[in-house]
């Protein structure tokens, strides 16, 4: 609701060109808000209410952005001052700025960090972004396993301030080999004379730097972690994954998927140039040509039998529908199982056995009530049996295709969100168009 | 990997009666894996699995798992059992579990927890289970703004264990109103004669208790929070919210579109029984049959045009398929734009004079490519020319429905993820057979 506002607060100040009442109405929101608001402008306003943020917020709201936006507005930056808005960043942040510019100017922002910063980002910038270590900061505390907690008591009322989200601090031994986490909570509870050994929690395991992000995303989530180290191949501690940063991954990843089963970027600006948004959708369009052709061939096949008996062309696309919407949810069913890592090589044919027999059970049903409707409409009998068995048909193979379409792009490496539905909808075009027509002009004419 | 090994191994030690095998496999596994097993099994072999669990493990790993199984394994444990098991967890996670149950097992639940906990979980059961209330656990820790850090930290020693993701004690004065919160990472590198409260963090906002799940998880996104108290109307701080509930919640709610975009229930067992799972997506075929007849019925209108011209009978589905493509690109964008707080009053006409000029600007493009390849196919200058005119008005007509269906839904209450696309594609197929058709008769016959 105060979002609404200030959207409508802020284009009503633009209007009246009255910059310096935006400039006051941006200084009161949280940067992520900004964030938000930018997104929510077309680009015009945008530039206008961008130019209006102070540089040392600038850096952290260019995180908060989608990376088409993020890109345009860091652009829009003079150099000094996007390296100036940079510095404010902690460096997991910056490395994610650092990846998503043009290489060029990535560069310039890290070489303009202190020369000890640079050295950590240039480790971080290794990673791949989806990875343990591309998600990770450098700033993990380490203590040693063999001191008493008094003494870690004392060490950090030296560093008089701990980096944002330390909730853990890594216990590695003499040489440095990560033993375990001792937490904040247990440190200030424990009893001042015990030996950090005796206290820590050796159950929080390192997370190896190599690991992808969706499995670091799940080990957050089923061990209800707040922050997590991160090991190289020795077990030594490299640093530390927050889980700030895991909640963006999860949002991330679900908008991902929303967005590309709709062949759409996630990452593109809503309110991109008009000619730009039109020559990205005209791709997934143009795909879909393919299939909607695919599926005009097949009735092409019999333009005779349509000639002869039109009722076949009032009835088939129901046929195509309805093994869409099946088929449809055995994808939908299996593509959530492989996320969530419930579908897998030892109940994939139970699966199978279980979505062959709901198509008979739903494919028997809705093949009598559309075979009776048919008969209703146009009074012939053998329409309707043809059109039920058809149904039945394609229900059938819409249950096999739901299943292994997804499996099938898991195994390639292809996100079955992608492209999943375009190939299922053109197995049921396909099928369905055929059942029917190839049935009818064997049986009907 | 290992947990397909798990599931292999554990079928493997079923099919061979070594049932102390499987107990020995689960005991090594974390409960958030030992539920994630559970929902990959089928039926029969999940309650054998089941019945190797550890009473004391079973509470959390029913907390891990989707309510359809949840209730049916808690079903299965004696209610002695499922009491015991009941009180090694958390009291938000005691209040989710009850929620779930059949109300009068809930009521036994509740009944045998101890006199102070039930007035707890009374008090939590009172609010909806996806707001702050329902997220909440009241085992915040309270200190008074006045007392000097030492205080504090003898304070907590006495404490002896903090409760679970404690990172932040909340602040308050000497009637209880909230005013901020104290990190345990401020705790200890703060002076120890200083007070709390010139070193408590008053950004902190105390969270209304009313407020909406969704928002919940806005704000914990946005402001990087790790726990964040929850405060009553005259702003008394009656318990906290922690990030790994945030986190489940963000990762259901992502699960719960995705699965409803396909007419499927997000807490469904996936391996229910063929006959449940049948009924409850007949449901969903029978709602998209009415789409499939409106469309046949818009066909049937124009039987006698198809019997002159048979070409339109093959071409139409290439229409109504595009119309549908474009259609849910618009409606996936809205959706997401509606989801992420993007989308508002201050920009929705923008979006819709953008949604329409991506439209004829595509609509152009593919209709007159559709146009030339009908041409090149039927060699009828006339059909091609019809054809494209109804690509162009179909894709108009989608950019239009795409994005005034979500809004109106989302008006109404509605989940636009659930219904959106069935209405979608009702228009489109609708509009794109009485356009293609309607025109062909007026013009070519």
């Amino acid at each position: 609701m105060s979002n609404l506002n200030h959207l409508e607060a802020i284009r009503i100040a633009l209007s009246h060109k009255k910059l310096k009442r935006v400039g006051k109405i941006l200084h009161r929101m949280h940067p992520a808000k900004v964030a938000g608001l930018l997104e929510a402008l077309p680009p015009v306003e945008r530039l206008s209410v961008w130019s209006m943020v102070e540089t040392e917020r600038a850096g952290r709201i260019l995180t908060y952005l989608h990376d088409e936006i993020r890109v345009a507005l860091a652009l829009e930056l003079d150099l000094e001052d996007l390296i100036a808005s940079a510095q404010h960043l902690e460096l997991d942040d910056r490395v994610d700025l650092i990846q998503t510019l043009p290489s060029d100017l990535g560069n310039k922002l890290l070489r303009a960090s202190s020369a000890s910063q640079r050295k950590q980002l240039e480790s971080m910038l290794a990673y791949p972004e989806d990875s343990a270590g591309g998600l990770m900061d450098a700033d993990a505390i380490q203590i040693r396993a063999d001191v008493k907690v008094s003494t870690v008591l004392r060490y950090l009322r030296l560093l008089e301030t701990l980096p944002a989200h330390t909730d853990m601090l890594m216990v590695v031994d003499r040489k440095g080999h990560y033993q375990g986490g001792l937490r904040l909570s247990t440190l200030v509870t424990a009893d001042l004379d015990r030996a950090v050994a005796d206290v820590l929690d050796a159950d929080i395991a390192g997370i190896a730097v190599t690991t992808e992000g969706s499995d670091v995303a799940r080990l957050f989530q089923d061990h209800d972690l707040l922050s997590a180290p991160v090991v190289d191949e020795h077990n030594r501690v490299i640093g530390r994954i927050t889980v700030d940063d895991v909640v963006d991954l999860i949002r991330e990843d679900s908008d991902r998927a929303l967005m590309h089963m709709a062949g759409l970027d996630d990452e593109a600006d809503m309110f991109a140039p008009v000619l730009v948004s039109s020559r990205r959708r005209a791709v997934w369009l143009g795909i879909n040509l393919i299939t909607a052709f695919s599926a005009a061939w097949v009735i092409g096949l019999f333009q005779a039998t349509l000639e002869q008996l039109v009722a076949l062309a009032v009835l088939m696309p129901i046929v195509a529908s309805m093994g869409g919407i099946a088929g449809s949810q055995t994808l939908t069913l299996v593509i959530r199982g492989l996320a969530l890592g419930q579908v897998q090589k030892g109940n994939i044919r139970i699966l199978l056995n279980r979505e062959l027999g709901v198509s008979i059970l739903n494919g028997l049903l809705w093949a009598v009530v559309i075979a009776l409707l048919a008969v209703a409409w146009f009074g012939n009998w053998g329409l309707g049996a043809v059109l039920g068995s058809a149904i039945l048909i394609n229900l059938l193979c819409a249950a096999l295709a739901g299943w292994a379409i997804p499996l099938i792009l898991d195994r390639m490496g292809i996100d079955p969100a992608l492209a999943g539905s375009v190939i299922l909808t053109t197995v049921t075009d396909i099928v369905g168009f055929f059942a029917f027509l190839g049935l009818a002009s064997v049986l009907l004419l």
